[in-house]
């Protein structure tokens, strides 16, 4: 149970004489970013004779790694390189030295450490185990870069473990069934930038979606026939094994509970029938704890799990169960008066204590939302923390493990700097070394009201590549921008593995526009993300069977065009009085959106795209009120009552719920153009001093109002 | 076996009152055309309420059909629409009457007519079959269009059946294994143009592709494990019949044998060992014909198929022996001197007897590639043409049944036109009504030597629509221009099935290009073709374990960019001596293409891509060429020798094969261009209509250098 943590500082900069001559800045782009790395100058050139071998311990895991790793390679530099390992080769390139082999199934205490040691002759890469080796090989392959005379890996020398051991990827088959081919390439990604566990949301109101041979009811009547059977778990299990990805399943209990008990009404708080939820939401139907005949079946069920599913850990649900079929129902009042069980939260600790007790008994330890927590649990349980860190901190403190998935909500929109910002060991907790210790990590949630296949990979990448940083790497590794660059970098290669984050997005406008022509849209879906938290739902109610093809399914959170602008703006204004920095792009780029109007507006015509129309007036708007703002600031003009009133009616306009759910991205940093023109010519005559200490207040404002 | 012509005239324009005001033309995005069609005034709104009611006969098939057809639909209005059918309702949008069921498993005799008749109120959709009832769904979906006020469909009234009933695509799994889902999604994409035949071409020599548990080596030995287990091949079988298309698998005999051998060399016609090819080619492993064995392994492997693929059609291959082995067979030269077998052909006409025989023993029918062609075989072994239309007459002409591919060869990167010109009834072959009627159809050929699933779906659409309609509408539609108006929208509606011809080479262009800036390698590969033939081969030699990830693998046959501007300067051109039209719009884009060299040059430096560098120097030749003769020919200047051997020098070095295996698709426009300016002004002074009797040579004269 120790956790490692690291602080060191980090070579992220340095000099590199790329081709021999000419020194400059060398940048790495690798995500997570190592516990300790230290670029050295040269390089080892990738050519047709790249070959590896293996020393020490090897294995069928080890070589189809490595295979996998080679092909990729193979693919970026378009050239044919050897199969299989070359043990008895004079030369290879790189040597992998493994000490022993991982357990067959990925464990919470496997050794994911490995060191890398690139020179130009050779690369070599040390790993106590078969998964530290695999880890390794991700690095590798985040390694190569490419200059004039093609492939090529820098010399250096790494040293790498992860300082969380549960770095997990919540991924919600329920809401909306995901096939197997989308697991796959997204548990290909997430071996890629290190994630270690794949948290299977396979049970909640909206389907039921592992088969039971037991009660064959559960996805006979609770999934509308789409649900993995058995045969595919396993598939996907053995797929997650082979990357050192551990399967943790989660079946949602005692509320979040439809899907069980369209099937087997008899386990319901209350007398059905039910039928599965279509929205979205928090909903009656729970479990009766008070029976004893639900113990019955669940044992029946987790035992059945418990030898499907092989990991040691289980994942209870436990959350947002607010009871109220159970104060309704007489019986189970009497139940809690009788046993002097005071409240709902008490019974649910009743039903997980109960829970808990069967999984045991099939040697499974049990997880469950921050809800289960409560002080007579068996310390081996692990709280799950979603709610806000608090319940973490309560958790460790109290002596159990704990997870932390609040601030890693990636269904939410946010933008990756949000997440990255978080990290599982809150700073304001004083928590002991100890307590720390018994923080494991964190997961990502991919919870999936509001995705498809064909959407999914944009709501997880690459963002969670982020998370998956803030999980390996050392507290240390903060720098936003950084990331940011190397986020970019990231997302091109998470492609090469069949993921479809950055290629979807265009068919779906040409789906939308019913042809090729889609520049227009392309630019205004640049500047918008789905509204944040759940308030689509709010302004495009959509059921769980309503298709996924609006315009806010192509908008992508974390909008990089947003991005682009905000800094040009800070830019911009940062160069008070002067107003000359970034100040032809900035007008550049708000007259390409001013003007972008009519040609949107050709195509949403044409193409009944009521809910886009709207969107293309409206950022016409913006961008002139920013054109105006920027001209003001200028000439150093002062805007008059009329000015202001004009220009925060459009950013009003612009900021209103939208029946596209869609919101502009760029809105602060117009907001900020339009403050800033309407707050700073007071200024005059007041040295550049007074105005950049403004400047550094306005972002703030801008953002918050 | 009887075929229907139809050459009915077809409406294809006709005036079309949009939204009550402007009568406006109305041009259909069908394709395949419907042999009657004919468009009236009004429309059917496609609205929430949409609702889909069964009369007459109603089966599960029909019932998910439909149901794939409402999702589609659903898609693309973005709404939720009703799902089941809503027989009792009483005002359905869309009423089915189908009077019977088809057969389980789709056949060669299937009735897939339907009519359509839509009006403001109500859509009627009538077929005999089930089947003719999914191909009229199809019909539907491209009909309906958008515009202001959102979907709709026209008023219109439809009867429609095949031209041809053989109308497949070739799909070679053995060179380059393709997963399930590809084929599923080609399958969608078949369906969805009204191609019936999947010809599922599963042994070569570089890959045994079907598990066989008779003979567990054919896989075993000779896959690399790369093979379709056979509950993936009745999942496959399945998904097309419940689209109506018919599995016709291919075990090709007794050449491109290579991968039978591997694990039963005691087959071969010379002593083993064998490897599994890794080459493109034809090579010398063959059945040995003379031996028993043989033909008891055959029974034993055909009766397994035979069970296991429900067609009532087997393709053995036959093509491409050229009996080297047999020569060189001292055992095999005396059997065929003892029977007086005269040369290698007749030892295949006794073979493909023997292997026929089995066949008819296990209920199947025999199909082979034209070289099974003799004269003793019976006469229900449909010969299968692939070099030219010849052999096709010969085999009608001799009473056998024939299915045309010359012509149709998809994977020789030709444009969609040259297929599209292809009929399979050749015109000048003199054939009696009775031997046209044995022509039963076409197929396009998806030889696999140069496709992975990252590439196929580009290979293979948008053009095998076109050759879809050839195979199913009237002989009479053949207006390439609106084929290619249609085309390009029928490949946007084929991204809805998730084929990835439209998406993937952006992702190709980022991997090269290691990032996202990929704006100057999309206008270079836009203008350039894969080279056509086997040609790459030479240029640019791979195995079939050779990574597909190059820039000709991100090139797309068929090059829009080069159409469009062979379309503007042929309008430019047909101005002589004026020289105006269009002026503008050429200068512009040959502009464009000349100066993208730095930015694409930038790309390439940083990215390795040393055989995409060269491309960007010419295609600023080859455009500053362009740009020089347009120059020349709008001032009327006469060109001197220097100028002359400039500019052909230039054309002679963007002509040169090159290691990237891509050819500029522009070169034949740009060659028109400088030999109008080399030709042209010498007409000085004779009258307009001399001019453009000179330039409508100049085409012909362009491209055929």
């Amino acid at each position: 149970m120790k956790i490692l943590f690291h602080a060191f500082s980090i070579l992220v900069l340095m000099i590199w004489p790329a081709s021999g001559a000419n020194a400059q800045e060398y940048r790495h782009n690798l995500m997570p970013t190592p516990a300790e790395v230290s670029f050295q100058p040269g390089k080892l050139a990738i050519r047709e004779s790249f070959s590896v071998a293996v020393r020490g311990h090897d294995d069928r895991r080890l070589e189809a790694g490595i295979d996998r790793a080679v092909r990729r390679l193979e693919g970026r530099i378009g050239t044919e390189l050897r199969r299989g390992v070359a043990t008895d080769a004079p030369n290879p390139t790189l040597v992998i030295e493994c000490r022993e082999a991982s357990l067959p199934v990925p464990s919470l205490n496997e050794d994911e450490s490995y060191s890398l040691e690139v020179s130009v002759g050779r690369a070599t890469l040390k790993a106590p185990t078969v998964i530290g080796a695999l880890r390794g090989l991700e690095t590798l392959l985040q390694l190569a870069e490419s200059d004039r005379d093609g492939y090529y890996i820098p010399c250096v020398k790494i040293d790498d473990k992860p300082r969380f051991r549960w770095r997990g990827l919540l991924f919600d088959s329920s809401r909306h069934f995901q096939p197997l081919e989308v697991i796959k390439r997204n548990l290909d990604g997430m071996a890629s930038v290190k994630l270690n566990v794949f948290h299977w949301h396979l049970t909640d109101d909206q389907g039921f979606r592992i088969e039971s041979k037991k009660y064959p009811k559960l996805t006979g009547m609770g999934s509308d026939g789409l649900f993995y059977t058995q045969d595919q778990a396993r598939e996907i299990i053995a797929y997650a094994a082979e990357r050192g990805i551990r399967v943790v399943p989660e079946f949602d209990l005692p509320g979040h509970a439809t899907s069980w008990v369209v099937g087997y009404p008899e386990l319901a708080s209350a007398p059905g029938p039910y039928q599965i939820e279509r929205q979205p939401g928090v909903f009656d139907p729970t479990l009766d704890p008070t029976r004893e005949e639900i113990y019955q079946f669940l044992d029946g069920f987790f035992g059945e799990m418990a030898a499907l599913f092989p990991d040691e850990y289980m994942h209870i649900g436990g959350d947002e169960n607010e009871g109220k079929q159970w104060d309704r129902n007489p019986q189970i009042q009497s139940f809690m008066k009788e046993r002097g069980i005071k409240n709902n939260h008490s019974l649910q600790a009743y039903f997980t204590m109960r829970l808990e007790r069967i999984l045991q008994k099939y040697k499974k330890k049990t997880m469950g939302w921050e809800e289960i927590l409560a002080d007579d649990l068996p310390k081996d349980v692990v709280i799950h923390s979603w709610r806000g860190p608090d319940s973490l901190a309560e958790a460790v403190k109290k002596g159990f493990s704990g997870v932390l998935s609040a601030g890693y909500y990636i269904d939410l929109s946010y933008p990756a700097s949000n997440h990255y910002r978080v990290d599982p060991v809150a700073a304001d907790k004083n928590l002991s070394r100890q307590e720390e210790a018994r923080i494991m990590g964190g997961e990502a949630t991919m919870w999936s009201e509001y995705v498809s296949p064909e959407t999914i990979d944009s709501r997880i990448w690459p963002r969670a590549a982020a998370i998956a940083e803030r999980f390996w790497s050392p507290r240390s590794i903060v720098d936003v921008d950084d990331m940011y660059r190397r986020l970019a970098v990231t997302s091109v290669r998470l492609e090469e593995l069949g993921l479809t984050h950055e290629k979807n997005y265009r068919s779906q406008l040409r789906r939308m526009a019913g042809g090729k022509e889609i520049g227009p849209l392309e630019t205004l879906v640049s500047v918008v993300e789905p509204v944040k938290q759940y308030n689509r739902g709010q302004q495009r109610p959509t059921t769980m069977l309503s298709p996924l093809t609006g315009f806010v399914d192509a908008a992508r959170p974390d909008s990089e065009a947003a991005r682009n602008f905000a800094s040009l703006v800070n830019g911009f204004l940062a160069d008070a009085p002067r107003f000359q920095t970034n100040r032809e792009e900035v007008e550049r780029t708000l007259a390409k959106w001013r003007d972008a109007r009519p040609a949107i507006e050709a195509i949403t015509r044409r193409s009944g795209l009521r809910e886009v129309e709207p969107l293309a007036a409206e950022l016409s708007d913006l961008a002139q009120a920013g054109l105006d703002a920027l001209a003001c600031l200028v000439e150093l003009k002062s805007t008059g009552p009329q000015w202001r009133e004009g220009k925060l009616a459009i950013l009003a306009q612009a900021a209103k719920p939208k029946p596209s759910a869609v919101e502009f991205a760029i809105l602060p940093s117009v907001r900020q153009l339009v403050i800033a023109a309407i707050e700073l010519p007071q200024l005059r005559g007041q040295p550049p001093l007074e105005w950049q200490k403004r400047v550094k207040t306005l972002a703030e404002v801008a953002r918050t109002q």
